[in-house]
C-alpha cells in the first residue's frame, strides 16, 4: 500500500526544505492531516503572504517589508562600517547581541564553485559599489568559517584592498564556556593562529 | 531589529510543527522566501488540498482518498486479523515489510493520561465493534515501547480478553545487526524476559 497522491505530493514538498529527510517529511505532512482546516489554510496564507509581501532591501540586500530596511535607514546608526554576511539570519543573530551598531551588507550566499556559485551569483559588485559611493571607514567580514565562507573573505578581502580602508574579520576559536579538550583540532590550530598579545 | 510580521507568522507555523525548534523554523521561513513564487504557492496549495481531500476509512482509521480504504477493501487479504497501530505512519512501516497481509486498526493516538488523551479520544471503541462484529481470529498489538504504548497495550488486552480471541504483542528486543554491549538495559532486560525456546 501507498500513500494516497495528494499526501505524496505534500511530503516532497516538506523534503525539499532544507534539512528535513524522508522521515521528517512524512512526520510534517502527517501531523497537517490533523491540524484543523482552518489552521492549515491559514498555515498556507502564511507562507504566500510572506512571499508575496517581503521584499529584499535594495541597498543591503537585507529582508525588509521596506525598501530600504529599518537599519538603513535608521539615523542613530554609524554610517561608516559595513557588516558583511552571507544571509539574513546571520545579521539578525548579530543584531540579537545589541553589540553592533553600523551598517549590513547581506550576500545573499557565499561563493561555492562545488554548487556553481560565482562571485557575480552573490551580492559582491553591490558592496563594492557601496563602498565605493559612501564614506566607509571599515568592513567587517562576518562570514561562517567554512570552506565557502574562508573563499569568500579572501576574495571580498583582495576586492577591498585598493579601496585603502580597515577591512576585518570577525574572531573563530573556542566558543565561550567550553573546554579546550573538547574543541575540535582545526579550530584550536585557529585559536592558537589568531591569538592575541594580552 | 526585528523579523517583519509576515515572516514571524510564517516562522511561528512551521514552529507548530512536530520537531521543529526555533532556530529550525527560522530556517525552513527563510527558506520559503528565497523559493520561487509559483512553487511557495503550489506547496501551499499541497498543504490544503492533502488537507481536504484525504480522508480517514471509517473502518480501519487509516488515512485514506476513498473510503473504505485500500486495504479494507482489498479481498486478497486475511479477515481474521487486526494488527493494531497508534498512528497511519506505523502501518506504513508494517506495509513496507510486505510481510503481513491481515487488517489494521489505526488507534489515531495511544492513551496518555499527561497530555489528557484518555481511551475515548482513540478509535478503541471502534477496535472493540470491529472484533464483536467479525470473525476475528487474532489482534496483534503493534505499539511503540513507550509508556503510553505500554499503557494503551494493557488497557487493550483486558478489553480483548472477554472476547476469546488470541491477543498478541510485537516482539521488543535488540535489533538486528546491533550488538549487545551497546543495547541499553531496559531492552535488553526485556528481551531476557521474552527469551523464546529454540
Amino acid at each position: 500500500m501507498e500513500y494516497t497522491k495528494p499526501l505524496l505530493r505534500l511530503i516532497e514538498y516538506f523534503q525539499k526544505l532544507p534539512s528535513i529527510g524522508p522521515k521528517t517529511a512524512q512526520r510534517l505532512a502527517l501531523y497537517i492531516l490533523k491540524m484543523e482546516k482552518p489552521e492549515v489554510e491559514s498555515f498556507a496564507n502564511a507562507m504566500v503572504e510572506a512571499k508575496t509581501t517581503i521584499k529584499y532591501c535594495s541597498n543591503c540586500y537585507n529582508i525588509s517589508s521596506n525598501d530600504p530596511c529599518e537599519i538603513c535607514t535608521n539615523t542613530s546608526r554609524s554610517r561608516e562600517t559595513i557588516c558583511v554576511v552571507a544571509e539574513a539570519k546571520d545579521l539578525f543573530a548579530i543584531e540579537k547581541t545589541n553589540e553592533y551598531s553600523g551598517q549590513y551588507h547581506v550576500l545573499q550566499g557565499l561563493i561555492s564553485p562545488m554548487d556553481g556559485i560565482g562571485p557575480d551569483d552573490i551580492k559582491i559588485k553591490e558592496l563594492l559599489k557601496r563602498v565605493h559611493e559612501n564614506e566607509i571607514k571599515e568592513v567587517i567580514l562576518a562570514l561562517n568559517p567554512s570552506v565557502e565562507g574562508e573563499a569568500t573573505a579572501l576574495y571580498l578581502s583582495k576586492l577591498l584592498k585598493p579601496f585603502g580602508i580597515k577591512v576585518s574579520r570577525i574572531s573563530y576559536g573556542i566558543p565561550i564556556g567550553s573546554e579546550l579538550e573538547y574543541t575540535d583540532e582545526l579550530t584550536l590550530i585557529r585559536a592558537i593562529e589568531t591569538r592575541q598579545e594580552v
